[in-house]
């Protein structure tokens, strides 16, 4: 992370931009406007990532915002650009994600300084320990000057590959629902017990994961997953008396969303009852769909226009920093295509051209938004 | 064992028996005839059992030998009798089942000697441990004048139970494959990647699950049982790359069994074509079945009937010593009805009247084979 900050700090200083690592670790970068005043657009991503990951993930998003102040070559806008590398968005260390962008909206409290990691540090020893200091810890918040935050980022999927577009416009993250389920059958001997006389939890759970899949099929924008299939006692001859399988589910629209929750855990209750089996539900996670803003994706759609492209909008089905900057200002998001759909694995990628375009567009934006001065004025906060 | 050995070493003697540890741990214990040169007929079951193991499985086969030889009263036969107790038959230690009664058929090898348990500790040091001699492995052998091994059990699965019978005549011990099945896909991103663009090795899996029961259920007689489910990398937030299931298929007729087996694999490949997966399927094991003596067996069922109870004929889905003493000599089984199917569990039990039962058809056997000399005379092989 030291790295990081010493070559980007490097590129920002040299574009005439004031450098600063905040109290939570994120760098921050402010090109000034022509006074001191003015409102400020943040624009940036994270720089930590995953282990055994890609190259792209994160670090394009403050690249690009980085190229964005090198394509002005010096000139300023009617308003401040600030560019955010964010820290400890994925969540490796301490198990939870958005971090540094929990500093810009003033949501780090004691319960995540106090979270520790693997080793027993706490996120509170790290801090102080990588050189920081807590008590500057209100400096890291977003400013009322602030009107709006950009973030790039690759899709992480596969969508924009498949139509053939290189940039999409992020309406919405998308809410989640993540699960537990067990089903609870009788452990017995596979040769002795005849297949009429059985309580079969991997057969049980195996029926509901088929019908998982086939509700996620019908219901347009829906996802649901089982990552995770865990058998007890998983051995070759006996039958397994539990399964515990994960369930996650996706939807821009939380109705949707926990309609398809209560139908998935009925469905599993109904196939548990029929089999003779018990099955526990427990909910681990059920967060919101977050809207981004529509004032910013319709520009973003203009702006991907100017370039030549045809603007696909999309929500995200993965969660962003942009989510945890919505609470307090505008945000905004633009997709790159990801190649295969592809992420954190070493074969992630993004397209030269892509990225090109995506340069070109976010400067478009930044001239558009130079003309919106009442948009600047209304969302700032001050 | 040594324990187990004294105590049932101590009632052998009582009933007049001599009684001797063979070089593989077997307890042995001959019942004389009224003349030397006269047959032998065996009894007898295996002394150890698996770790938190309930009281029946084994050792009251053992224990209904001593029962037979008390319901004599002293009175001889005109065949010997051997009482075996039988050394690691469940393979709890080295990994290998039946080892005291491979010792009965001369199948106690180099390569089963140089087996190793957790500890490293080889089967050949074990045996010298215990303080037995192997260079009296020869004598462990079942001899020429042997005509017959019989062995009570309990049922361990439920088929006695629903159909409200005691004793059951085992006509086979079921030939079973096991394989090892894994469906590979894509890892991906469980909120970005769309239904349609999945390759999804649980669900490829789970798929194949619900046909291996449909196929079990509609083919009479066949067990076919999905023990273990392994997925990679298993996180609740991805689609996983890797599922790894077990099939433990069992069906008396060897050709059924083998037909299923191939059907079974065959729909997987299909189950993986259609989705864009692949799967690879390895047998690890592949056991024919293996025929109970027919005289014997209609003994059995002519005695269980002078008991005033019906003779079910059934096979055997669990392995047994009588599947490797069948190699030399006319073997055969009876079941005893095990409450609620269970075995391998300290719930495991059996009803005093069911053993009551089994001692009386025990005697009643004894009893018929005095009465069939041709029978005994033509098995020999001296």
């Amino acid at each position: 992370m030291r790295d990081i900050h010493r070559e980007i700090s490097e590129w920002l200083r040299h574009l005439g931009a004031t450098v600063r690592i905040d109290a939570v670790g994120n760098l921050r970068a402010l090109y000034p406007s022509g006074h001191a005043s003015a409102p400020c657009l943040l624009i940036g991503s994270h720089l930590d990532t995953v282990p055994n990951a890609g190259a792209f993930d994160g670090v394009l998003g403050v690249v690009l915002a980085v190229a964005l102040l090198q394509g002005l070559d010096g000139r300023r806008l009617p308003y401040a650009v600030e560019v955010v590398g964010f820290s400890e968005e994925e969540g490796v260390r301490f198990g939870v994600p958005f971090i540094g962008s929990r500093g810009l909206v003033g949501r780090v409290d004691v319960q995540l300084l106090e979270t520790r990691d693997e080793r027993g540090v706490s996120l509170r020893e790290a801090i102080a320990a990588f050189g920081l200091n807590l008590s500057e810890l209100a400096d890291a918040e977003v400013r009322d000057n602030v009107f709006g935050y950009l973030e790039f980022h690759i899709e992480q999927g596969p969508v924009l590959e498949n139509l053939g577009l290189p940039l999409a416009v992020v309406e919405a993250i998308s809410g989640q629902s993540r699960l537990d389920l067990t089903f609870a059958g009788r452990a017995n001997h596979a040769g002795t017990t005849p297949m009429d006389l059985r309580f079969d939890s991997v057969a049980g759970a195996a029926e509901w994961i088929t019908t998982v899949e086939r509700e996620a099929r019908a219901v347009p924008g829906l996802v649901a997953t089982v990552g995770s299939v865990e058998t007890r006692p998983g051995a070759t001859n006996v039958i397994a008396a539990e399964t515990r399988v994960t369930l996650d589910v996706r939807h821009r629209e939380d109705a949707v969303r926990m309609r398809e929750v209560e139908t998935l855990t009925n469905c599993a209750r109904e196939v548990a009852r029929r089999r003779g089996l018990s099955v526990n539900c427990s909910s681990r996670m059920a967060q919101k769909t977050v809207a981004m803003d529509p004032f910013l994706g319709a520009q973003i759609e203009e702006a991907i226009r100017k370039i030549g492209c045809k603007p696909h909008r999309m929500s995200s089905g993965a969660g962003h920093d942009a989510m945890i900057l919505a609470e307090k200002v505008p945000s905004a998001m633009i997709f790159l295509r990801s190649p295969g759909g592809i992420s954190h694995d070493p074969a992630e990628t993004v397209a030269v051209e892509d990225v090109e375009k995506a340069i070109e567009c976010g400067l478009h934006l930044l001239e558009q938004l130079a003309s919106a001065p009442e948009f600047l004025t209304r969302t700032c906060r001050a």
